[in-house]
């Protein structure tokens, strides 16, 4: 939200009419009548407008794509579906730079004239196991989109604890470390006992049965005995930005 | 229910015979053996016959409808799948107006001869987000079918909250604002802090991970701060049709 | 919250300063460093500043009571314990009418100056059992301190639905009805079909085992095939001031 | 299980062999290397050989089946899939009495020289909604495949409470009554408070968000303030079967 | 809840007048303005008036007992506390016969002219451990005080089976068989498998971690693969009612 | 359970009455009327009579541990509160050897005659931190009694996992170990990945929040990558008798 | 873990280089860029390198699968769907030996130089029910490749509990016994009442309503009355490995 | 956990012995044989040692406090009750400088020598209410320990959310901004909405009914449409090490 005392003070001076002054407080951007997008998010923290395709209709998406390319330069878009993909695929076609992961379900489209942020921050990210990849890399897309440098390290969890030791000298390069792990969610604990940088647990539903689906890993990630704090189930795009926004600081 | 004093007093007085007293008690309508439907409830308190598709059968749906129609002149078919669409196209045929929206999955009719009521009242149904609307729609519809004057306002949730304030003006002058929400399900607290009028929570099945399915939404309309009154999540009619009884008081 | 264009536009045309226009904004009185309270909500809803006290400690309990008399000229203080309510005797000994139920802790102190409200509007409350009655007081206190007329009927359950019938009357005049139930919570449901006006649930944490607490009747409050909406377990605050707002329109 | 006593003594006395001591006290069949059913159980309580086929092999259901036919002259098979009702079709081709509910997902196979049960008891099953009926069948099929005189009332639900004391004459003669209900299950409350004979509460997988899918239902019936005993969740031979046992007494 | 027919024609013939008419439709008793008891149950099915002291003040529950002895000769108070043992000590000193039982927290309070009913059936109780005997006991009473012969045997749970197999005999003989059992649960099905007469299953709040507080216990007698009904958690009155209802028939 | 073919052959034979018969079968020593303890388990599969204090008089307590002293020469006793503590300290005035854990809570007693079991077995007993020791004591006592050869390493949690690492020679030669955890309960998960004998988790009801009382960590083992078994939530007592079967092997 | 004071001894003394030295201390064998598994596990606990193929790709699952079998000689793939099935079919074309389960979805593939371990242990494995019978092969397969002797009975739950009875003798041998039960789970408890052997519980996701999908039945072990330890619902892998290395002990 | 490649080299080198290389591995102190204490954290990330008094023994909380003031010349103890508080009374009373918060429960001993860490970062601590302070004090106690400039606002929540905004300049200029609140918990998502710097969920256990303690106000922040990292409900300590470490980077 903009500062209310400055635009009062131009308000008062002469400077600012009235009707500019509420568009400024406004700060959003409609898409036809059913989503309004944030204008002034990206050049406050560094998030990007993000659309989380779940929940939406292929064409409510490919809209809220289209306008925010043409206002910002640059879409993600996340947990895309089949259908959703076909529709975004035309709004790739007349655009610059598309990366599109298959196993993620992540798009980032990009116009030619859209200059991508840099900023010096490292991030680490860790998964547990091969199934914990695709959260992970949303995380690592987000964070990359965010100007940061980003490491992954995958299929390193405590059930062969030597594996992740091995690895360790590359997170302890980073700034801030996001552990993706599903089943029982242990290796974030045991990354933030030996992490300098700040360490942010992703939990993954992966897991069968009495704390599936990400469940025991949530709950075993906010009871650690060590510092971390922690992000929804599956949320990749959460945790990569959070993590972005701690190492760019 | 009927008021048993005057009947009993007719009944003694020689004016009711037992059989019609016991008809008028009764005051429902049989459809074949599976069904019956109350035939007071709509001038009783303006709630109209809705029929929740949603665990019945295709064949049950139609035959309903069409005894509702035989008798009120009208009917509301809510969460509507695909072959319970084909099966009330038929029925549609044989009236002269159908409203059916794909998006929210409900359908009107009504035969030539149906007056649809008018009250007055108005009821504002404000969403978090895009995915809310389907939801918000059901809502708006019933509130609408019994005489409302409805207004709808999308995507103004919480974590741009500025987009709310910007729309502020459109439920001030609302006698019952709605406001579905997934998610967190901020934007119910943060509106009944502002508004006049009463507001009724309706929380949303998005949302995916610990408290998806509209669990967070729901649980934190309950704990609400403020004054509000919720319904279950993604009770769409049920929300309009409190807010168009408000509203019409 | 204030509507920011008149008072843009009185700063615009010098008629305001910024630095009153900023406290207009705020709209809220500070108490001490731990509180402040909204000072605009009652002008606005009619919903009078309510304290809960669980969860304060009892010096900070009072002196955000004393702060709202000043203020306000009344304040309602709700689920006192024991400490508090002893603290609060010392505020009421100051004040010229305290209003204090050990049942359902509950005070409610007016200064001599104070002026309550009246309102053209009746709430009928109604219980399943005796043991929900603490909680069905709380909400007809709230409702009658709102300015409403309120009629209370307790222990008239479905297990005994007859006891319902006899005093149907009581709540066929009503502009709102609250219906507290715990167990099973059964009752909001048949009132609901029965009622003109609108009806609100109110859970009871009364039952014990499976579904006790108040779960069961919250459940069976939001899955109710009647339209009605609800309130948290014991919210009977909310209920009340809800109900009001409702009736009062 | 048989009594040991009588068995030791026939040991003892030499009136049996230790071999067919042993087979008594095994007292079941089985069905290749994956199953082995109960043949002492329906002499002793009444209660038939009811495969439940969810969960099972549409090959390994039809050879229990068939197997049960031979040795019992007659098998209930219940929550029949499309793949096993195909394989229960031929085992149907060979004997002389089918019975087949698509609707309840329930068959019925008796050989030519079966004589099904009589005995001397009515039970009477009510429903809440059209939804419920699926369910309820299967209770009433059980109990009369168990020898009673089984009644069915549907959609009499507590939303409009005057169609179920329309039909209170219906239940008033019955040995045990089976209430079949989902969404807030109140139903069960009700008829309890005012019938005669013990009431089995059958909540149904109707009604969405919180407490859907029968939970609330569930909760409602055991916090009931009235006597009635429940069954699971959609558990409608077991409803059936018990209140045959009660009945037949 | 009476027959209404009847008295519809008895008001149609001049037989009965409307007030008359009305008091027997409501058939109830009030106890001042916060209760009103059931005046009609017990002679329809049996079931006496019981009051539930959890929740209610001392005094309330002393009020209810008095008018209740008054009116019916017998009543009987569960889940006594300290304090309101204290207050019906007083009531009982009044009354001819009174039994207490410290470990079950029951009361049953008659005057002398009271005469208990009795009836043909027989129960028998069961309790899978020490610690379930105190509900146990209040099924058991409440049984006995409808006039069923009543035997309990306890502490015979399935960890070591052989001890209920040793006591087989005194359940053979049962017309209903009340189990009582926490922890897991597993004695109900088992004596249901072996039991010729219904059993219904009372879980108890026993046990601790997951499942306890007689959680794993109630499951699993809903999954139970043989036929048994349940009540809630430590719902020995409803347990032993139901098993008395069932009994008499 | 006994074999009973042999007994059947006996009885056969002539070699045993059928009353000597019955009463092998049963197999218990009754208490009273309100407990039966198996007299042959301990003979079976090493496992002692253990008294579970809790939800059980002082008084019965007491007369249990004193039966099973004069049958069995030893009694242990769990979750001791102060009143069973003061019972059990007259009982344990007239043995020879008494051993009391005020930390866990558990009384061992032995008359003079008894010869504690010894068998050739090592169990290891970890603990993620200091607050788990009760509950591990608690599996440390059964398997000590149980003959087998025990160690203890405490505090030793994953957040440091370098002080486990530290200690790995201690479980290196152990034939189970038992490793004790609350919070999120990854050190089992840890172990297993590193010993050689088969671990055994035991969740701690330690930690708050969103999975506290040691539902993380019990959900966690159940969730572990590696292969372990688990038992409830503090059931020390479960955990240790099985490591002692599983290292008497 | 590798002990890593011999590796520093060696280090110290020049016998092993840094680098051998860190790879020893790292122990495992990397799959591209997705997956590294442990390559001293079994040489450690005799636990083979089992593949769970759910949530990983299938191209994932056969590179992981030939990767094993490149460095194993066996590879146990289990939870295999169609595609997976498809894919791993290749791997095995060029294989000497393949056992596939379609029942319980999980696949052995060995090359021709692969010798199986034999131990000395036998395990039995039993199910309550036709249906737990996939999980419990899962449990058997894995057993029987650890080099265990096992023996299958499936059906005897405790709705009939003399078919268990009939069968004892089968695990009376073992020297670990699996119990898989779904519903509600209590065979597991039965027999661990009479066996000799250690008893690990395996519940399965079988039942509807309450409790169900193995909820009930996985908190009835965890409550059970008798010495037992529990793995997660439906996972026989993790059974029949802790089995196996019980039974190898 | 230390590099193991340096040491290696140094005990190749001979710079080395095995056992002082063992013992830099082990890196903790003993505190009898109950606890050990990570001595390397504080070094490597800032997070002092801080001891969780809350199920631990007072006399195991002194013993601990006293071996780290030893070690390391501060010590943090949270959740302190009464016993401990006065067990740690006597500790206090031989150091420099202690810090008790009734409060909150938290108490910081310092011996003379000991020098408080000073790093570059600023963190502001906002709650919803005044309920949530206890909470927000432990966060921002543990964040100025750490070093940090700390800045507290307490009670803006949502509910009036002109509160905020007029406090909006106090976390303008944050590193870090750690929101505590309980109820529904929307204020982290509106404030992470609208700052510049990351955001941390602190949900407190404040709220009856559903949702209650906490859960609703975990499950929104958790929900967030915003980008917000959290922690456990109540986690105070851990919310502002995480906050310390983040505005330090």
């Amino acid at each position: 939200m903009v500062d209310l005392k400055p635009i009062l003070e131009d308000v008062s001076s002469g400077d600012l009419s009235v009707d500019t002054a509420l568009e400024r407080v406004e700060g959003f951007t409609r898409v036809d009548d059913f989503a309004r997008f944030d204008t002034q998010r990206e050049g406050r923290n560094g998030v990007p407008e993000v659309v989380l395709a779940e929940g939406k209709r292929p064409s409510e998406v490919a809209s809220i794509a289209e306008r925010a390319l043409e206002k910002e330069g640059r879409v993600i878009v996340t947990r895309i579906g089949e259908e959703t993909e076909a529709a975004l695929e035309e709004v790739a076609s007349s655009v610059d730079y598309t990366e599109w992961s298959e196993r993620s379900c992540i798009m980032v489209l990009r116009t030619a004239e859209y200059e991508p942020p840099q900023v010096d921050g490292k991030v680490t990210v860790l998964t547990g196991g091969t199934s914990d990849i695709p959260v992970a890399e949303e995380a690592a897309t987000t964070a990359r989109e965010m100007g940061c440098d980003v490491e992954t390290v995958f299929d390193v969890g405590v059930a062969g604890i030597h594996r992740m030791f091995a690895e360790r000298h590359r997170f302890a390069t980073a700034d801030c470390v996001v552990v993706a792990a599903g089943r029982e969610g242990a290796l974030p604990t045991v990354v933030a006992g030996m992490a300098d940088a700040p360490v942010i647990g992703l939990p993954v539903s992966i897991g069968y049965g009495a704390g599936g689906d990400g469940e025991a890993a949530l709950l075993g990630m906010l009871q650690s005995c060590t510092v971390l704090s922690t992000v929804n189930i599956d949320a990749g795009f959460v945790a990569g930005a959070q993590a972005a926004q701690v190492a760019r600081d």
